[in-house]
């Protein structure tokens, strides 16, 4: 790929972005009462890198299809998200998302709540809007990615009180919170796209290993941000004692005094800020910050490897560009 | 209508409710993990009357198709009932539901908030089972009615602290919170059914009035349950200073003295269980119970009237019977 490919699919994201952007914004202008859907605006306006509905016009066109018909769609996987994201957070107490105070935070926990069920709804309303014929396929592959999530949160949920995780659990867990979603972005976009039965599969495995491989990113990006300029203080994950596939990983490899240390992560619910940098070093000394990179670009390559069925040349780029751009992503 | 029939009536009603309740408890049989599924076990196994269900049911049936046709749609209508049933309890943090604990005071919170997220999910499920060739035209329907759903709670969070709420806003609330739900269940059932457009619209009308007529029941079963055999303690509206049909038809029907004692359940957040049967005398001396059973009437016979599209008689008769036993229940 060279660096006019890659200035022209920057530019493309960024075109899309501010269309998905605008259509989001108007989803709510008009609607009422002003107590349930100014909530769902604030969340809205909060920003976002509107990942999801690109995979869902990506995939369209790669499919058959074009970007213009699969608008209503790409909106309706960002509300699906930003669904999620409001009732993650209250569940997770958060106080901050994207730099702003969260929807529970900013109005009240009842708000959030009903926000968040409204963004879900209204998500449903917008997907129809592209549905013909598809419909039942289509509708049925967002509702699986949905089911997923909640089984994914509710296994996340449970993680911050199960003594031991196993690698193989956690990958379950992010499979259905975070691959499950990027999964079916893609599918509903081929399957909107009139794709074969065989790019509908192949687009979907794309989806869902760049989701495996986005997380993986994400718990690597918490600790590892400083050194790549992530702009944020490092470590918020063991600071919380959240079981990271860095930390699971870890603990299976320590012993002795390592095992303990790691450990008393699990048992006093989290560290100081103080403590990261020698948890760092010891995540750095165990070696699985080279293994959580070389999950990350096994589970690329995977999700790379799919594209092999798409028939244009650009289609194969942009995908690449993209997969690319995750991997060197640092927020 | 003589007695047999309301004895077949009554005989079909109880035998459908028993194949939905088994159809509701195997909907979560087989899935994973337990902490999200055994909350909504838990929820569906306290029972109910089932009459979301019933109408999806009668009115398939009504429009030329068959019950087995739209078991599945009649599942979803009832899951998403208890979804709305779930997160409304912790809103109202209300500690009670049929007789238990209310899944957050069972559970937690968070878990009653995941748990009321899968059953919207699962309820796009089973509705899918039912759809094929309609399924855009169904999944709409359904996607309104849950729209409309958030917006009457919504609606009716506001009149807590709202100064005044005039009747028309309160009816308002009660289409989008309850009649839009029973409108819902119909409309499905029609479409599902094979209906023509005018069987879909007489039968959605008939949902939506009996809805209406089912809330200020409600409302007035609240007060006057006592001396019809409700068998809890009457009042609990008034206790929670909630402004229900009789409460807001009331203060605008009073005047001096008395709408100050009125406005005293606004001011002080409700009022105290001893105070009850004060407010019920007021009630009475200004006619709002005969108001509210004037109104009930209205609806119901506006309901009634849409059965004359109905093409057979016994598909007129039920509904006939069911209309009235739901002006005549006294829980």
């Amino acid at each position: 790929m060279n660096n006019s490919d890659i200035k022209r699919f920057i530019s493309l994201y960024e075109n899309e972005r501010i269309k998905i952007e605008k259509r989001l914004l108007t989803a709510f202008e008009k609607r009422k009462p002003a107590s349930l859907y100014e909530p769902v605006k604030y969340i809205l306006h909060s920003g976002g890198k509107r990942l999801r509905p690109l995979l869902v016009l990506l995939s369209a066109k790669a499919a058959g299809g074009s970007f213009s018909s699969v608008y209503n769609a790409a909106v309706a996987v960002e509300l699906l998200h930003n669904f999620t994201l409001v009732h993650d957070d209250i569940m997770d107490n958060a106080d901050k998302r994207r730099g702003r105070a969260t929807l529970h935070k900013k109005y009240d926990q009842n708000t959030a709540i009903l926000a968040g069920d409204s963004l879900l709804a209204v998500a449903y309303e917008y997907l129809l809007k592209d549905c013909n014929g598809s419909a039942k396929n289509v509708v049925s592959a967002f509702t699986n990615g949905l089911i997923e999530v909640c089984e994914g949160q509710s296994l996340d949920k449970d993680f911050e009180t199960a003594e031991n995780v196993t690698l193989g659990e956690y990958k379950i867990m992010i499979m259905k919170k975070t691959a499950a979603m990027s999964e079916m972005c893609c599918k509903v976009g081929a399957i909107l796209g009139n794709g074969s039965g065989k790019e509908i599969k192949a687009l979907s495995l794309f989806g869902k290993n760049i989701g495996i491989a986005f997380q993986i990113q994400d718990d690597l990006l918490d600790i590892m941000g400083d050194e790549e300029k992530f702009g944020k203080k490092t470590g918020g994950d063991l600071i919380e004692g959240k079981k990271t596939f860095l930390f699971i990983n870890a603990l299976s490899k320590a012993s002795g005094s390592e095992r303990e240390k790691l450990l008393r992560v699990i048992k006093n619910k989290g560290i100081k800020p103080s403590e990261v940098n020698s948890y760092k070093k010891l995540y750095k000394k165990l070696n699985v910050i080279d293994d959580a990179r070389k999950e990350i670009l096994f589970y690329t390559n995977l999700a790379i490897k799919q594209l092999n069925v798409l028939k244009k040349e650009e289609d194969r780029k942009i995908f690449n560009w993209l997969a690319d751009s995750l991997i060197k992503r640092i927020k």
